[in-house]
């Protein structure tokens, strides 16, 4: 794994927390981005190597209205990025982690990704991703 | 602010969760501290420029220990690495966003940390260090 490349944080309304993070890192976000499968509409804050993702549920099914429903806001998952995704989900498959998508799937930001289970990872979730070319 | 300096992990038992995420990572932890005034004992794993500090109550009233009564094992905090904590502080009681100390204080790592009440940042407990010189 090569470094953090975002934290993702649910928010119930993406425009107040943009302005909420702008006001924290001293600079606006650079990008919005829908993820229809998701069910989520995205806001990227850039700080130093790493990213900062807000995430807006768009329908009340979504994963991301559940954890509002169930945690309220805050932090959602960790993505790590990685530079081999297929490689990398055998490997920590091998070591007895549940992967919850066995294929690599499209997310935001032009990203392969995988999420990992909380359930075997301390109750964190985790997100592997890996750039696509 | 610079970077995520690392972000903060509640976990039950550090011995067994420092096996787990060397398993995540691929490395093991690289050190164990304890910080006496929190309560806590701590280890570090290096992830690129960034780390995850996994963090163990000492006692039943440390913060880490509620945290977990309450919330169970997961995500503690986001730690930004800032170049200058007290010019960092002022900026952001000015924004609107309250201090949970009013002076920096020493943390784990040698660095100089404040933390910003979650209440102010979407659910999300910041913490803002700066490397001791």
């Amino acid at each position: 794994m090569k470094k953090i490349e975002h934290i993702g944080i649910a928010v119930k309304d993406l425009n107040t927390s943009n302005e909420l993070f702008g006001k924290l890192f001293g600079e606006p976000h650079y990008k919005v981005e829908s993820v229809a499968s998701e069910g989520v509409n995205t806001s990227f804050f850039q700080v130093g190597p790493n990213k900062i993702e807000l995430l807006e549920a768009t329908n009340p099914d979504s994963p991301i209205a559940k954890f509002l429903e169930k945690r309220g806001e805050g932090i959602h998952h960790i993505a790590y990025d990685v530079a081999d995704i297929r490689a990398e989900m055998k490997r920590l498959e091998g070591e007895g982690f549940t992967l919850l998508n066995q294929e690599p799937k499209k997310g935001a930001d032009n990203k392969l990704v995988c999420f990992l289970h909380p359930k075997t990872t301390n109750g964190v979730l985790i997100e592997l991703c890996q750039e696509i070319q």
